[in-house]
């Protein structure tokens, strides 16, 4: 179908949609014709059809391929994606009530995020192709998903990129400001409107109950934000500790810790790098570490940087390990590959001096999955090694 | 301690040491005094102590490094690493009577492996260190685990490059010529005189008793050898086909599942790729394909080949899959890097115009540990991915 336009890609354009990744830019599209939010047939130089792409001139990333064929983008094909998406979900044996249903790209639906927390829903919309169908796509949710509101979070960079008016708006029903939601045994209270991302940190909900299984006696949980591993952590350690920078962080983490009823918990405002200089200088020692810093490559360019910062942090974190314990090494820069970050920390393991087992290599929990052809998928590290 | 002698390398070998690495080639030792077998002191050029390791002047390996401290190499030394090595075992919730108990380097013990299949041990011994100490071994064995049997595989190459004999013994009690064994709901029969390795593929123990909870439909099990991951995979497969070259496999694989009561199975003798091609071009279809084939890449010269190799059979399976059907791709080609088997699988997906979702990365059992800084140490690579 050509009602919506077309786009004419270079070589270069035609064999990364080839190599199975959806995304053509700008300066690779040769010919194009279609309004913001089209669905437009992309073909390559010789006229062949590669397929149905959302389009946008506004955007660096021109074109999102959708499918391989030709195909009428209408609200029944939106209909038919979430569908798709909260099926695959279904499948998982998700252990909590909040999750990921749509993961944009990687569910076939660039440009929607979509998560739950409880009864609750919370979208992010980035490309004008779905805010141009956003009233199916909230209809197909509410029919599969029977929430009790739907949130549009509209303070994301994306919406800006797509030119898209950033605001929050409520989609349907109510929508409180904040929600209480149960991850495996622990159970956390999201704030919907002010939180990080879209409130939480659901990537990480595998890697959360891991840190349930392995933690104990003494706990310490590093950039801790609002708990997700030391709330987990704590039904199996004597203690934990909680270290974070910000004040508010730890002011959600003390009254999650109070929510569960845990009380073999402390917490400290601290700069991690002192805090975990400090410790190890004085001699301290841990049977459990976790380390889930914020992004510190955000840009390809800051690599170096946060190469050092992690080489830092993890020497550190081994140096305070006990023989058998445990560390819980987070990375979710996108611009620091599996493999820069698993050299960093063998640097810091030679400069610990520590023989460190590798026991798993893991990354976001299944409700965020990962397309083996689209790399940007791919974010969240993380290991689980043990000093032996 | 001097007794047993001392090596001294050069720049290389100390920074390759103090990089984490237990091994130094002869190129690298500057002056070396000691026999086969020795525990020597290594030192830098400066004279500044290194540790204590393994010697032996007929191997290319000349040192392999067991401390960074000076310490006493006797038969208690001994006693206290198998001891420790049993104990991590103990931690890992092993569902099943069969595990490795010591996996040599990753163990602090270069050289020595040892498998349990229920109540028999059977060790392979690569080090004259090893050899010298094999009575305070078997003893530190026989106290710690209570086997009925223990015997030594002596078929290894290690044996020949460290100018040992090359004979299986038993070493301790009786030793049956095969043994029934449990991993997890699955019975198999181990031949321990005859069969690969030390009889079986251990190092799949997870990754069977995964595809035992993913596999469904109908479920192709390509390499089957002895039916490792097919028999898991039958208990919830409508029906499951084991293909391999070898009649020997296939009459094992046929036999274990018979152990099982198992009926939903078939034996098809025939070469993996012209098999998947043939049942590619005839459209077939299925829900569950497995592919743990030999390792295609012997040596570093051989990755081109065996990459081809890889590409062409999971490119198969690909296309075989029906939409949410599951493949189970390994390769254990140690000199195959993860990133290039990655990258390969990422060319099939898109030769097969195949959306893959990548479910989980995974290794070797906790059992076979791999150490962050010896890349040595790993060598199993398996992606769980799922066609969209």
């Amino acid at each position: 179908m050509e009602r919506g336009g077309f786009v004419v890609v270079n070589g270069k354009g035609a064999r990364r949609l080839r190599a199975g990744h959806p995304w053509v830019y700008g300066s690779d599209v040769v010919e194009e014709r279609g309004e913001a939010g089209d669905a437009v047939t992309v073909r390559d130089g010789r006229g062949t059809t590669l397929g149905t792409a959302f389009y946008n001139p506004q955007s660096t990333i021109r074109i999102r391929l959708v499918s391989r064929e030709p195909v009428e983008v209408d609200d029944g094909w939106f209909r038919e994606r979430i569908d798709r998406a909260v099926a695959y979900r279904e499948t998982l044996g998700i252990d909590g009530d909040s999750l990921r249903l749509v993961h944009a790209e990687a569910d076939g639906l660039p440009g929607l995020v979509v998560d739950r927390y409880g009864d609750v829903l919370v979208a992010q919309v980035g490309t004008a192709a779905v805010e141009r169908h956003l009233e199916a796509v909230v209809e197909a949710l509410v029919e599969g998903i029977a929430p009790a509101g739907v949130l549009l979070r509209g303070d994301t960079a994306a919406r800006g990129r797509e030119g898209l008016a950033r605001e929050d708006r409520t989609l349907y029903g109510e929508v409180p400001q904040s929600v209480v939601v149960r991850e495996g045994s622990v159970r956390f209270r999201v704030d919907l409107r002010g939180g990080q991302k879209t409130g939480s940190f659901l990537d990480q909900r595998e890697n959360h109950l891991l840190a349930g299984r392995l933690a104990r006696g003494r706990t310490l949980d590093v950039f801790s934000y609002a708990g997700g591993f030391g709330l987990h952590a704590a039904w199996r350690s004597e203690s934990v500790e909680f270290v974070d920078a910000s004040g508010p962080a730890l002011d959600t983490a003390r009254q999650n810790a109070a929510l569960n009823g845990l009380e073999n918990v402390t917490f400290t405002r601290a700069n991690a790098f002192n805090l975990l200089r400090e410790r190890s200088d004085a001699g301290e020692s841990y049977d459990t570490v976790i380390l889930d810093p914020p992004a510190f490559a955000k840009t390809r360019r800051e690599v170096g940087k946060a190469l050092r910062a992690y080489k830092e942090i993890n020497l550190r974190a081994m140096k305070l390990l006990a023989p058998g314990g445990h560390l819980i090494t987070c990375s979710c820069s996108f611009h620091l590959s599996r493999e820069e970050f698993e050299e960093t920390l063998r640097r810091s393991a030679a400069d610990a001096g520590a023989v460190m087992r590798v026991l798993e290599w893991r990354g976001q929990g299944k409700d965020h999955p990962e397309l083996l052809t689209v790399p940007e998928t791919r974010y969240l590290k993380c290991a689980v090694l043990q000093k032996t």
